[in-house]
């Protein structure tokens, strides 16, 4: 049955006046942004700042936010700026703010006394913890068959890279399931056997988290690693593409195979060494190291030349997953011969943690646990979250509203040089800048005009809107983007 | 000013029968466990743990609880059982189960925007951040200056050690401050000198969390760190002391001593390798790994060498900070010639993170950052709890309650030989049992009896009561413990 696209109705009731908090647009949203200081940060968040450098290190904050009157799509500042945001917390905020439905679960008091009695959910889990597992999480399971929840992302990550060795020595170890006595003792001094060498490949331009074993495998900004030891793991090339993609389909396949072959020989080269490749870790966007994307067919092979060395598949979506890309999850785009063996989450999830198959489960008790195992406060929020989803229909909308924004941002790079290679799948979208000054000037201005977006890598800008974004967003935020391009001619 | 101990007003208020919420004790706390079982988990339990298992590992699981029903220091599972908790979701409910005072933290509308819209803090911090910051954790800082808000105490550790790695580069560059092009490549590649050889000392039996960093200077037990690769760092031995401390003076201080001549040579053997010690990690109470106590001769000294060597000094409060110990920080009792370099939190504090001095806090943006960097809803249960605790007085309650414990369980292992070793601070204590299975055994009979604690290391009970606990509890905890041992007799 088609249904109505939702932003119509949403047109249709912006025009008529008859806006409701039913609809994607939530009432007292601003129609535009409103920058009213002359700098930004303005002078109170100015202030702030220095009061906040008293206590902790502050350098990194853009400003203060007034989560009070931030609404929707809009977020506002103490110094009385309202941004339309783009960014949404780095890609975090799934419903932008204030959202009535979320305000709510916490007005259910049985939901507050979950929230409050934070439970250690390994061992005292609540009672509706397996129903809202299967309810919630396994509804937009990735074909998975297990979950488990966790804090954020590095340590969703951390947990999953954990059982991709685990899994992989449980396959060397065959039909001999005990430990041996020399790998309990060597595993107590940090040793092989017990702790094994064995690596996870991972990619140039990557990001996975920051934590010592995902940082192992991040490599998108030497100010996140630098000074903090590693693990020698290998690194493979990810494909560059040039762009439009359309143009240079032979130049992006060979590039897709050159990385195919260096990746191969990564495996032989890592096994001849003797530390074999327990895991293949990947994000389906690099998202962070400048929103790089690889074609479906380099996935399909990555993963069968995973499979053919034994290493788990890991698919790292913590920033494309939650429905941005117009799929829930962004590998869904790539049409896989069977999903991941691990998935993993956080973010817009609300929850971190990841899906696995069977394979992946833990053979025994606390091999992957921690006090807390997630929070199933959040789980109650991520419930919200996916029945707003289904309600308003929010990932066909995605991809509407998404067209329309790419679509624009083509016609841009038609019109200004300095910007090039427009990306992405949904509204998780991205262009490039001639130069990392030239990008942050950009990041710049558009912040001064009121619309807040990121950079990604060194030469992108990249788009993380909430799945709220509406049609007339994208021509306020083009509209934004033209004035602040032709102001650099 | 002398004030009447809250814990007295407490034993007359429930003679008289005049209880408030008020109180230290909740309105409806059970007057005694109550347990309607035949076995433990009872049959809902044990259903649930079925559902469960059809979609994570759930083989930790004990009981599923009723966080609706529990209340104080019960909690109540889904079979209709109450037991005094004592271990308290692995010592991290400060106040026990819906505290009336920390219910009414999300009932605030400010606050429960706070809690939905989720600021990446790092960039777009609330308003309030920097105020509450100094309000509620600066005021009990253990004389560090400045506070980083983390998720968990594993992600807290990871930071922290991220922190002690950049403070020892900074101090090796000197003048120098910039990092070469040498570094700042070779660390995109997990090579030095940008991911430099250095290690951080660690101590046999120590628990630090389980990613890959802190694994690897955990080792409390196999099953924690079976399979799993870690970095090549010192493990020193952890004091093992004779009890009862007073009639062992002499051995312990031996002991004391051939610990701390084994850690210079570990600093000397790691220099020597090129992989020289950054920093030393140690918990003020082992409280995984067995309730290991160390003197604060002991650590006083630790402290010097850590000094005398360059290295940062760690000491990580995760379990046994929050105040059970009777101070806020456990290492307050240790009367150090200064505070620890840095200090990690979480557990019964709800929000994890550390504190540092100014030494260790990272030169640049982004060194120590993360999409979340803890939640801003945690800090405001934190500042909830800390009201509590002093209007109510609860760690002067916490040293009497825990005098009464400790006295009672010297009593016991007078009159039970299969116990010994008694020990703790406050209501954080300890005894050991010949054997684990005997320990094990013991566990599960209390719980049978209605009275949850827990294991540590292989032969500790451990009780971790949250600060509520009262006299009469106590005299539950006894009874019971006694017959559970009259039983094995």
């Amino acid at each position: 049955m088609w249904m109505k696209p939702v932003s119509t109705i949403v047109q249709h009731a912006l025009k008529t006046g008859s806006v409701r908090a039913t609809s994607t647009i939530l009432a007292g949203e601003p129609t535009e942004p409103k920058v009213v200081t002359s700098e930004i940060p303005g002078p109170k968040s100015k202030q702030l700042i220095g009061d906040l450098d008293s206590v902790t290190q502050s350098s990194s904050v853009q400003f203060f936010a007034d989560y009070e009157k931030s609404i929707g799509n809009y977020i506002t500042d103490v110094d009385g700026n309202s941004y339309l945001d783009v960014f949404m917390q780095i890609s975090s905020m799934p419903l932008g703010y204030n959202h009535p439905d979320m305000l709510e679960v916490f007005r259910n008091e049985e939901n507050l006394k979950a929230l409050v009695n934070r439970p250690a959910l390994g061992s005292f889990p609540n009672e509706f913890w397996p129903q809202k597992l299967k309810d919630v999480l396994m509804s937009i399971s990735p074909g998975l068959d297990n979950v488990m929840t966790m804090m954020c992302g590095s340590c969703s990550n951390e947990n999953a890279y954990k059982c991709l060795f685990m899994t992989y020595r449980k396959h060397q170890r065959g039909e001999k399931i005990e430990f041996s006595d020399e790998e309990l003792s060597s595993c107590m001094i940090n040793k092989p056997p017990g702790a094994p060498n064995l690596s996870l490949l991972s990619f140039k331009g990557a990001f996975h988290g920051r934590t010592m074993g995902t940082l192992s495998t991040t490599h998108s900004k030497a100010i996140h690693k630098i000074d903090i030891p590693a693990f020698d793991w290998p690194i493979a090339p990810f494909p560059k593409y040039k762009y439009p993609l359309e143009e240079h389909i032979r130049e992006n396949k060979q590039e897709d195979e050159k990385c195919l072959v260096r990746i191969e020989e990564l495996f032989e080269e890592f096994n001849k060494k003797g530390s074999p490749v327990a895991g293949v870790i990947i994000e389906p966007i690099q998202s962070e190291g400048g929103d790089n994307e690889a074609s479906p067919e380099f996935f399909q092979q990555l993963q069968r030349t995973s499979k053919k060395y034994g290493a788990g598949f890991l698919i790292d979506e913590v920033q494309t997953g939650g429905g941005a890309t117009g799929k829930m999850w962004c590998h869904e785009h790539f049409n896989l011969d069977s999903p991941p063996d691990v998935m993993t989450f956080s973010k817009k999830m609300l929850t971190g943690g990841f899906y696995h198959n069977l394979d992946h489960k833990p053979s025994q008790s606390y091999r992957i646990y921690n006090t807390w195992m997630g929070d199933p406060s959040k789980l109650l929020l991520l419930e919200a979250f996916l029945k707003v989803v289904k309600k308003q229909n929010l990932l066909h909308q995605v991809n509407i509203v998404g067209d329309k924004l790419k679509s624009g941002l083509h016609e841009c790079e038609k019109e200004f040089p300095i910007i090039n290679s427009v990306r992405g799948r949904g509204t998780f979208l991205a262009v490039n800048v001639e130069t990392t000054a030239l990008r942050d000037k950009i990041v710049g201005n558009l912040k001064k005009k009121g619309v807040l977006t990121g950079g990604s890598g060194d030469q992108a800008i990249r788009f993380r809107p909430s799945l709220t974004l509406q049609e007339h967003h994208v021509d306020i935020l083009l509209d934004r983007f033209r004035k602040v391009l032709k102001e650099l001619k």
